[in-house]
């Protein structure tokens, strides 16, 4: 209770039974921070692939669920400036680039560099958290539209809406960061110095790491969660593979996070604090992107890695089968048989057709009297006889299996 | 609800925040055969890993909590007798093999044995159920003390648990079922006919599948759930390899199942049924029994995977280490550096050793101008110098990664 602000309304709660409040998480970062201060945990680096809930409408097209899969990765403890939060941003990169989920950017900002810039620019104190929204909107809509809502609904004085404009319409790399360094006012502020320096430190890790191409200094991010404290991030998608060929558009944000320095210290009875970083990643947000790309593709996912099929020529086979199917298990083959007494063979080959299986084992009276197997490709139809002791070995061969190391 | 009789009061139910009735899932069984009606599917094979929650006492010693988690495998479809129910033996002899939590026995029988068995002693149909928790503590206690209870307790006529006594102090491999098939009370029950001839088949196939060494035929399994209504099965283990040398010792069932044609029809409007057979493995059970035989060897157990630790030398390489370990990351290799500008050697080298890391990369100036790597090994302390570009080789090579296909 307590940490999600507006949010906590989403949260599923059980049924008092037996004189215990439980409620169902809602994210894998408040329960992370918890569990270091119960177990007094100073450092750890963890990733957490876990459901949370969230009493909410879903928009099931759009990826979006009341019980959702989160991936989180997280380094706690207290290092050098930089580096674990470098690290964090690297993982990001590696893991949308494995996803072949189209080219991607993340945006970086710093929530002291926020913290300075509405404090010269003449916002109170009071006003900072409806600001930092309005400005997170930036990404959806014009700054036209962000102005308005700033003067008009939320009572900014205008020169101060124009002031923050003039920062937040801004984005670049390194060289901005230098800039600011020098601007006569942002420099003055301590909290803004301070996130500059760090931003500054951050490029030339991500340099050395080789993804400084991907990472835009953004300051228009402003991210809706209290808990941030330093550094934050979120990766947005710039177009998917289906749109290639038009032009790039913004479809969201795929993974995000940043440095929660004060978390920790909530859960600890003295107040003991444990510096996080750490990153989200939306799972079936991923996965609504990667079934859209197939299904441009017309590609078919296989929902299973069976390599082979344990088939039969003739009737009164199937313990020849299950012989056959029982020792390629055990020789790590995934293998798979009908379960059918006496199937037909092209019921057996069709069944390949559907699943995608590569292979198949084709059991006939004459090839056990030859002491041979026939092996099938099932694209290619070609058929050749296989002495069954050679059998595992070809199989590997002929679907990429490491067969020793050399 | 309606699926688990008395085990319904340990369901952990949600609170109604929006007009719904939810609950957490008990097991993966229900569920999933709510799933195939849900989406009239009329045959699947699957494995699901996830979590189930119970409103109990929980045991934590014993591997048993509120929050844990579930393996389980179930294929479901209108096959030909004893197939799929033989494949998943031979998955829980597989897994419980491969754990090397040391030896197991599967026992196994059949439902529609023991209501034959029931109504040939005389049990009346409304005593079947109590009758059957009674056999079923006879892995846990005497015949006399179950007598006594069936007897005492549950009203049996003496003469009729002598009758069943004779039948459930049997166990023995299929030479047992082929007694039975002759016995000739039993042998006149269709029900307890059936269930014979199947499991006669059934170790047909258990020998074709390497695996009946492993299976007992034991009439004392009983089960508890209500929706069996084929055979079942329970392994226990013998004994764990941290008592090896003593008495063998049943220390309980780490997993169990059996067939239920009729779970998925509840669920379906028109009451069409899929016929099913699976199996769950308690994963916290076998945990608790591998960390028992960990701290009997004193075996650490490794949290991480990471083969090479990037480390420096000397002062003021940060800059260096960032680099390798990311030339590192990116060929697939799993490295770590400590997250400190300037680390001493010593601390980097005891990290490794305290983490079980194999292998340093050690940066040094001079390394650097020869255009190596100082590659050490954390037991034996070698040290060689490595060329820069043979190094992502030579760590594959030292820490068994297959380096191709051949």
């Amino acid at each position: 209770m307590g940490k999600y602000g507006e949010d906590s309304k989403l949260i599923y709660d059980l049924k008092d039974q037996g004189g215990e409040l439980l409620s169902l998480r809602y994210d894998l970062t408040v329960p992370f921070a918890r569990y270091l201060a119960m177990n007094k945990l100073t450092n750890i680096k963890r990733y957490h692939i876990a459901k949370v809930y969230r009493r909410d409408n879903p928009a099931m097209t759009r990826g979006r669920y009341r019980e959702f899969y989160q991936c989180d990765f997280d380094i706690a403890g207290n290092f050098d400036p930089m580096i674990p939060d470098a690290e964090c941003l690297k993982i990001m990169c590696e893991i949308l680039s494995s996803l072949q989920i189209g080219d991607f950017l993340v945006k970086v900002n710093d929530r002291r560099i926020l913290d300075g810039m509405f404090a010269i620019c003449g916002v109170s104190d009071s006003k900072f958290r409806t600001i930092c929204s309005s400005v997170d909107k930036l990404d959806k809509v014009s700054w036209e539209e962000v102005k308005n809502e700033m003067v008009g609904e939320k009572g900014l004085a205008p020169e101060v809406a124009d002031r923050i404009g003039d920062y937040v319409q801004q984005h670049g790399g390194v060289s901005l960061v230098e800039q600011l360094l020098q601007d006569p006012k942002l420099s003055q502020n301590k909290q803004a110095l301070e996130g500059l320096g760090d931003l500054k430190l951050l490029f030339e890790y991500l340099t050395l790491f080789g993804i400084d191409d991907k990472i835009s200094f953004d300051l228009s991010l402003a991210r809706g969660l209290d808990y941030y404290t330093g550094v934050i991030y979120e990766a947005v998608l710039l177009q998917t593979p289906a749109q290639a060929g038009e032009e790039p558009l913004g479809v969201g944000s795929v993974a995000a996070g940043g440095r929660y320095d004060g978390l920790v210290g909530m859960f600890d009875p003295k107040g003991r604090k444990v510096p996080c970083v750490g990153l989200s990643i939306g799972v079936e947000r991923i996965f609504s992107i990667v079934e859209q790309r197939l299904e441009a593709l017309e590609e078919k996912v296989r929902t299973t890695e069976t390599q082979v099929l344990v088939a039969s020529a003739q009737k009164k086979l199937l313990e020849e089968r299950l012989k056959l199917v029982s020792e390629l298990w055990d020789a790590g083959i995934k293998a798979e048989l009908l379960y059918k007494k006496n199937p037909k063979l092209l019921n057996q080959l069709q069944y390949c057709e559907e699943a995608g299986i590569p292979l198949v084992a084709i059991i006939g009276e004459q090839e056990l009297k030859d002491g041979v197997i026939k092996l099938r490709s099932v694209t290619s139809r070609e058929e050749v006889d296989v002495r069954r002791e050679d059998l595992v070995e070809e199989i590997k061969r002929r679907t990429g299996q490491p067969l020793c190391i050399c």
